[in-house]
This record gives structure tokens, sequence and C-alpha cells, in this order.
């Protein structure tokens, strides 16, 4: 049985690693830290956990912290970086599931975030956390990064077509990505109330999301050259899902059988990638509330458009984060997922 | 051209006050005041109104006050009181939005708002704006208190069998009603975040909610007695609509033709109330964006059940408002509410 | 392992019956039926089931039936009496979602269903699968009738104040419920349709709905005397959850601390009702996705009202299913279900 | 006083006309007409209008037809075709809805809806009827074609850059819209069944809708040259409005202020649609229930992103209809629409 601690369980990805965790048969929660002075019992924040869970979340700077095997950090950015080095000193496994170890240049974080990097040593460690891509690299890791949502999303939507060589150097893929409200956090906010959110639709920070720089370094690494993305986010009035419908400029003609097995043949094998061979959709439903990620592809002129669904607190959070640690430490990479 | 003030123009009350008064063809808005020092331009509080109204937000406390026939008081409890005996003593007709002279009893007041009634001497003179139920008293009045968007929904269905002496004395009439977001008011608060408030409904101040001050003196007028009413308000996850389901204990078996008639001979010739004379039931979207208010009727062992169903903003508030602007200046009932 | 088959997988309940057993660690799906005649594959039927489960629905009046220990039919009424008896002559535990064997009375089912009941037989041998409140018959029964969604939720709500005798005879307990959309079932129709149902909130069948039958034979249970119960359901536009508001008139005073305290003390132990101690009030979302019955009581006037919030399709339908299978095939109670 | 018919009151943008034209101070509707058989009263079609409108749907095919000045047609493309010539024949100015009369050359109509055009010498006399941008056509027309919901959205955001020549030849415009519900009409469909479609998004026909065409005839148009459009709408869990986010790929670098600046020069005294000069993006919500399309601009590497927001509804049908006919009948544009 794994130890595992969570720190920042009072969002919505906080609540989500402990539904899992609860379910999973190899896992035992030890430890819930957050940043609230008053210790509250995590069933006082989220009634729903009532009689499920028996633990009162400990003050996350002061208060000991248990032996554990794996930790799962789901604090804002800047203050994981505090956090996780204290914690791998003490050999615990961590998948941080921030930004801060997402940018493997603390250049491009200091750009992108606005402040110096903090832990440099490690970050130059840490692993990202995409299996279905980059999973090699995860077997021995001690710190994984674990992947934003909507680069999630639209990594696993290009990555066949990258890898093989489809997409058209010196042009822009554009990543148009629907979200729902989860994504945006637990905080009473005027856009986010319900009377304002709700039968409504809208774009915000075009082209200026941070998640773009970690799509362009993924996007990069999967082309193996520069690629250049433009990213569009847009808040739409359901609580959990993305749709990420990606528009990849063609380097040479091809046909959408050709495509569609580009795809399934990437991806074969892969329990939570599902390629529609069909000539359906999916839509986020079909994801909701579990770890995969559904896929459609199509040509469309000189454009592949992939169009990828995830539920943004599962494989976007934290599902994907007890995958991660799952292969971590050895276990099936499924197990608690399905 | 009557000319209208708004006071408390930035909740969802105040616009649909400015969205139905830019309508009518026999009002001109010339002033809107707030408590916000900035003085907002109203198109910046609510970009839906850019291009229909160019007008600034006074500071209500301070700025100087334009010559007005009719003011619509959108503010909040205890802040009314303090702003409408000025109104009063310079000619204005006056139709308060609040709860401030909802209820005759100024000690009624005092016991469910817990402040002493700041303005007594108005209280005594205001006439409760419900035109359907009290149209006689409308004329003249200088003040109107505009009920409460619960009670406007209880009265309206409960009024013709009250009237009609088919209620038993001695027991309790319950008004179980489902509310949607914009009931509650445009402030972001954890419970009105859309990812807590989206696919959840839940029952609120069950038995406290001080809108049952006012149907208890609403429905003791009806019927010529005291009436114990026992309220429930639910909320559910849509923007508008109140659908109030009425259990009236019967004095005496009635049949559903029989209650039918009772219905439509009382509200034959209104124009806002509509009663359902088939076997359909009214939803709320039958009445969004209206000032209509559907009812449906029931027998059911020893119960009428009285279905209503109203928009809170129209003929729960700001549609009502109008509705009673109109009849005390001698303007059509329905001239801009339809 | 318990082999276990599931008639009528392809709605709703269906889906949801097949994701709990598929994280049911004793459990093994060994069958699906439906009356599809093209035999389709459930990923076909559920694209969400792709990569989960990989198993063709048999027709269900022609094709082999496989061995199994115990069969869950989600089919509708009349069309699951005439399957059943031949499960239970090979000796198959048999949980049935629907409403055949509810009601004890043939007669009464006639009355409500208009039909006479093909299997009075079996009627006679089932036993009502409401574990909370009769859990005794439930260890060696063959056949369990699972309770409607609705009949779940007011029982549970009103059990502990029906047994301790505090609900006045000689009046009328009303329910007042609030249901999703899931509930009326997945075949398209003009109410349910998106444009018609969202942001609208409706009653339909007040006091003739089917569940009253079973609210009423099950509240007379549990008083140990006939009461009478008026019951109004309500289609509020979210997918799952019922949250029905119970108002049970007091045959005597009762402060709120005693009557906390009968609740507390009634389903203490139970893992699956949890009672708020505390001033708080659930909403549907705390229960979503599980198995619990969350309640909250207040005294208000004459009345106690109980409120009680289920996931329709879980603690509704397919979670105390499985509940009561584990029950009757000996397994823990709580196992794939937490 | 014009004398109006509406052609197709059944569907969502029938009861829009209907709900416009009784708020219109100029217009009187003389006529409905649908297929239906049973000539409803359009009261019983749709309740919201019981006490609004006395009348009776006249059998299209058959029933007389009263004069009048101009007739809205709502029906379905290949049946507009068979009506539309025998109105003009009576002299009446007629508003088409459907695609019949968008697109100017009969082949592409056959190509896209795969039948041969009924009526191509009506069609060569149509005006596309997009006010802002053709008004100049509109005055002496006899026959209208009211653009599409998405191509409204679309045409509108691009129009500017388009036509100010900064669009890069040779490349491609990206239009990526998002729908509510209503724009995909009123037949219930498995797909738009409530629980389906809430808390769900999807994106469909993936370069292949119809209005791909009316978008690049009308972008042609515009930019006086060919330029290729690829065109994804998305069904997301709302009512009413259309967000439509435009990649437009610039052929030279442009400023936001300057790219700002086109569009509102462009724009200015034109009632219906606003640009956003300072850094918000507009919500459809902004626009919900209105004829204003809201519209802001970016620059994000080598692209302009336009982002239109517009009620599909109004803007998108309805409103724009009558915007039209206003024109045509040479009534002031906004009348009935503010």
């Amino acid at each position: 049985m794994v130890r595992v601690g969570v720190l920042g369980p009072t969002g919505y990805t906080g609540i989500e690693l402990i539904r899992i965790l609860l379910r999973h048969p190899q896992a035992r929660i030890v430890y819930l830290a957050s940043r609230r002075e008053e210790r509250p019992h995590i069933a006082g924040i989220w009634p729903a956990l009532k009689g499920r869970i028996d633990m009162v979340c400990s003050l996350l700077e002061t208060d000991p912290v248990p032996d554990m095997d794996a930790a799962l950090v789901a604090l804002p950015h800047t203050v994981s970086m505090r956090h996780v080095p204290g914690l791998l000193e003490r050999g615990v496994k961590v998948v941080d599931l921030g930004a801060d170890y997402r940018l493997s240049d603390p250049a491009v974080y200091r750009e992108w975030y606005g402040v110096d990097h903090a832990d440099p040593a490690n970050l130059a460690r840490a692993v990202y956390g995409l299996p279905e891509l980059f999973r090699e690299e995860l077997a021995g890791a001690g710190l994984v990064a674990n992947p934003g949502c909507y680069p999630t999303a639209a990594a696993l939507a290009l990555a066949p077509i990258l890898k093989a060589g489809f997409v058209a150097p010196e042009e822009t893929i554009i990543v148009d990505a629907k979200s729902g409200a989860t994504g945006a956090g637990r905080s009473p906010r005027p856009d986010l109330h319900f009377p304002e959110m709700n039968e409504s639709v809208t774009a915000y920070k075009v082209g200026v999301h941070r998640h773009t720089a970690e799509m362009l370094e993924t996007v990069g690494r999967l082309a193996d050259r520069e690629v250049d993305v433009l990213f569009v986010p847009h808040l739409i009035p359901m609580d959990r899902g993305i749709l990420a419908t990606c528009y990849a400029p063609l380097s040479q003609p091809i046909g959408l059988g050709e495509l569609k097995g580009i795809y399934c043949d990437m991806y074969k094998g892969m329990p939570f990638v599902r390629v529609r061979e069909d000539d359906s959709i999916p839509t986020t439903k079909d994801v909701s509330g579990t770890n995969f990620c559904d896929i459609a592809v199509r040509v469309a002129g000189r454009f592949a458009v992939a169009i990828a669904c995830i539920d943004n607190l599962v494989k976007g959070a934290a599902g994907q984060a007890v995958q991660n640690m799952n292969i971590m430490l050895g276990i099936e990479e499924t197990v608690g997922l399905l």
C-alpha cells in the first residue's frame, strides 16, 4: 500500500485527487495539507467527502509531515516550488500539478510567470508527465510536472501528426479550446458568478494564456523543431471538460484514412487515448469523470483538424497525476483510474 | 413623456428596469444613481447597454437630483428608506423595489429585518403594489412598495382560492418555491459560483426567509383572517424564473372544473395573469423575459395545488415596478411591458 | 468473483450499472441483453464505454442466457415481469430496477399501471430493497424490487420521524421533489429537448405520479398505519440529482435538537446516509455520482421539514441495486460503491 | 402601419419574429402560415404567446393569403423557394430567412444543398441582407436573403480587415464558432436531448457545414478576390448565442491600435455593431435577446483574431430580418429592435 499525501486539497483538483485515491486499491491517503490556518477537516471543506475520509488538513507551512511514498501537489504556481524541494529531500516521489516544473527553461518561466524560478536545480531534473508521449522518462523520475489541462488536450491531439512530419514548417498551429468552469478555480469571481457565466460563452487571454508556453515546448519536442502555436481558450457554461479544436497546416496532402491510421497506430495499446475510427466526433460528456482523451481527426483543405476531449479535472489534472504516480511507483498505469 | 429615475441601476433588477424603460414609449430615463463613488458610466457596468443609453451614474448620497416624475428604487433594504422620503418631498412618485415599505407594521419589520424602521410616516402611506390584487389603492398613491418576487408568485397563485373561502382555517399553506440565480443578486458568493451552483439544487432559509412575513400579510388580507404560511425557497441552476408550488388545504371538497373557474373568473381581463384552462402546466420559460404570471391549478386529495410561474426580474421586480408606475401616473398598465 | 448480467443496458440506468460493476472488485459482467434486434456492441451505444468493456448486447427475447449469479434488470415495467420468472427459475438472484415488483398488492399495481400483474407468485416473494429501512429481509431474498428514485429519497427523509411516531395521523405528508433530466429517460421528447428544458422548471403529474403508490406503501409500513402522501415532482435543468422537500405535519411539538437526534440515531452506522448535524442543507451536488443520501431536517411551525438529496441514477437506481445485490450475495454492502 | 406575414412561425426563429413584430410600433402581423394541417392557434404552439396574439396558423399550401406589405419567410430551405415566387408576384416584399436565396450561383447551391434551385430568376434578383456590409442594395430590393447565423457573425467579424486589405492572400481564414442549441432547431433529436447536450460540448460538420459556402461568397466579395475559409461549428450547452472566433492570417504587420481603429471606423454610426475599444472581450450574454453584434479584435503573431458575438435568433435570424424589412420599406432601421 502506497502512502500518499495531497498538498492543496481544497480546490477542485484537490477533491478530485482525493476521490481517485479513495478508490485506488494500492494507495492510502496519509497526509492532507493546505494553507488554511484553521486546519479544517476535509469534510468541512467538502461536504461531499463526509463519511468517506476522516482527516484534518495540516497547515502546510508549519505542521509536521508524515512519512509518505508520494506527494501530489495541487498548489498554485510559485507556492509549489517552495515546498517541492523539501519533499524530494525526504525521498518522496512528487507529482506537481501546477506550472512550476513544466517549462524546462527558467528564463521562459520568468517570461511567462513574471517571477524568477526558485528551484532551478529540481526543475532541471523534472520530467514532463504526459505518459502517452514521454513515457520512457517517467519510470525513474523523482519529480514529475503534471501537464496543464489545455496542453494535455492539445498535445495528445497534435502528437501523431507532428511526429509523422505532416505539419507545415513556418506556419502556425491554431488551438481553439473550450473549457468548463472548474478550470478557473474555486474562488468566486464576477465572471464566474452563476448568472454571468451561465448561458454565455466568451474567449479570454487571446494568444497570451500561459499554457501557450507549455504548448510551444511540447509541440517543439514532438516535431523536433520550433513550431508556432496560437492558443485561444474559451469559457463555456458547464462544470467539466475541455474540447480542443486544433488546426494544423499540412505540409503535404494526406487522405483521411491515412491520417486516422497515423493516429490509431500511435495510440494503439494506450489505455487512455481513444481515437474515433468511424465518422463520429467525441463530446466532452464521453470522457466526463474519466481519464480518457477521445480524439477525432479530419482533413479540411490545407489543414488537418484534430479534436480532443478530456475531463479537465481528470486527464487534465488529478487523473493524469495519479497515472504518473502509478508509473513512477511501478504500479500498473490504470490502477484506480478505470 | 414621463421623466424617470432609477436608483440602484447596477444590479440585475437595475438593468432590467433600464431595459424596460428604454422600450417604454412614454418614459425617458433622466437619472441613474448608485452608491459607487467613481460615478461609472452605466455601459461600463453593463456592456450589454453600450450604445443604448449614454449616462453616468450619479453618486446617490451627494450628487444633485434632477426633476423627475417617478423614481424606481432598486436599493437594498434599509438603504431605500433613507432616500425615499426626500424623493417624496420633491413630489416624485416612488416605487420602491426593496423590502422597506412592504410590511405595514414597523414592529414586524423590526422583527424580520432586525432594525427599526427609519421612515414610519411614509410606511403608513405606502401602498402594496400588486395590481392584480390591490389595484384600487394604486391610482392615487405617492409611494408604492413593489412586492418581493416570491410573494408575487405565491399571492397570485393563492388569491382566488383564498378570496373564495376554500382554504381551511387553522391549517397551514405550504409554498415551495424554486428560483433561478438572479434572485440572489450580483455579488459573487461561494454558493453562487458557477461550478458550485450549476448542476445542483438546494433549499435555503427553510421557514425563515424574510419573504414569509410579506406572504403572511398578503395572504391574511386576501383571506380576511390570519392564515399560516410555511415558505421554503430553493435555488435551481438557471438564470431567471420562479415556480411556486402552493399547497392550500381545502376547507371543503371542490371539483377541478369549479376551481379553474374561480381562477379564470378572478383573473379575467387582467393582462398579465394567464390561467391554464387545459391540462398543461406552465414552465418558467413560458414567462421568461415577460411580465406574465402563468398559473395552473389542481385538486389533490384534501389540497388545492396552485402553481405559478413568473420571471423573478420582471413580474417579480422590474416589470411589476413599471406596471405600478404606469398605473400611478395614469398610463395604460401594459405600456412598455408587452 | 460474482457473475452479473445487466438486462436493459442502453438507458441511463444501464450505463450507470455498467460503470459501477466495472469498478466492483468482486463482480464481473457476463451478460448484457437489450431488445435491440441488431445486437449492438455496448460501446456503440455508449461511446463513453469504448475501451472499457468489449461486449455485444444479446437479444433479450431469443438469445441464450449464460450462467450467472445475479441479474440487474433495468427494463421498463411490464417488460421486467416477463423476464424475471425465467431468471429466478435458473437460480439467479434478481434485482429488478423497474416498478413491477415494488407494490405488494397486485390490485394496486393494476390501479396505477393499468395492466394486470403477470407474475403475482414472484411478486408475493419479492423484497423491497431499501437496505437502510428493510435490511433484515434482504439477506435471503431471491428477488429484490429496487425502489423508485423519488420513493427512495422520500422514504429516507421521512423514516425516522415516522418510526418515532411524530407525524400527525389524519393529515397529509407533502413530498415536493425536484429532479434532474436523466430521470425522464433517454428517448428524445419535446419537453426534454435542450432548448425547451434548459433555463426552465416545471411541475408534472401533480398528485398522480405513479411513485405515489410506492410512497404510500412504504410510508405506511414505516408508520405502521395508513399515512396520506401528496407527491408533486418537478423537472429542473440539470442532469442528475433529486432533492425531496418533505413536509410532515407534527403530532406534537418537537425541538430541532431532538429531531436531529432521532435522525442521527436511526442512521448511525449506515454508510450511505449522512445526516447534517450542523445548520447546513445538502445540495444534490454533494451526492452527485455517489450512493449517498444526504439529509437535513428543520422544525417550522407545525411541520417537520426533511430534505433529502440523492443521485437519481445511483442511490435512486443503479447504486442501490448494486447495494442490494451485494447484500443478497453476502458481499460487504459498500463494495464497488465508494 | 405595415402589414406583415410570417411563414413558418412554429420554430424558434418563428416565435422570435412574432415577439419582435408584436413590439414593432409600425408593423402589424396579418398572416401566419405553417405546414401543419390542423391549422393550430399560434398560442397552442407557443404558450408563451398566450394573451399576446390571437391568431390561427393558415395552412401554407392551400389557404388564402391576405394582402400584406412584407413577408418574413422562416421555412426550411427548398420549401422557401416554392413559396417566395408567389409572394413576389403579389408585390409583397420578401425576406427569406432560409438558405434558398443566399448563394448567388445556382450551381453552388446545387453543390451544397444537393438539389437544383427551383427559382433561379428570383435568385438572380435577390439581395444579400447584411445591412452593415451591403446596405446600398437593400433600399429598392423586393427579395432579401437573410444571412445565416454563422455567416453573419463571421462576416461582421472579418469585414473591416478584409476590406482594409490586411488578410494574406493564398492563406486560409479559420472560423471556429460556438453556438447555443436553438440554432439546431426545435425537433427533438438524440444529440439535443437535454441529458446528452447539457454539460457537454462538441464540434460538428468540420469543414463541411453548408454555411461555409455562404461565408466563401461573402468573404470573397469583401476582399474582392477569392479567400479560403475553414469553418468549424461547435454546439455548446446554452439556448442562444454564437461566438465566432475568426483567425485571419495577416498580409503585413499591424498594431493593435491600428486594427481597432479600422474596426471602429468601419462600424462608426452603425447602430447594431459595437466594437470593444478597451481590452475587454464580449460574451454572448452581452448581446442575448438583442440585435447587436459585439466585436473584439486582437493581434497574435501573424494573425488577427476577431471575435464576434451575436444572438443567433436575433441578429442571426429574426432581428436581422426585421432590420432588413425596415430598410426595404423605408422604416428607420432600428425600429422594433432596441
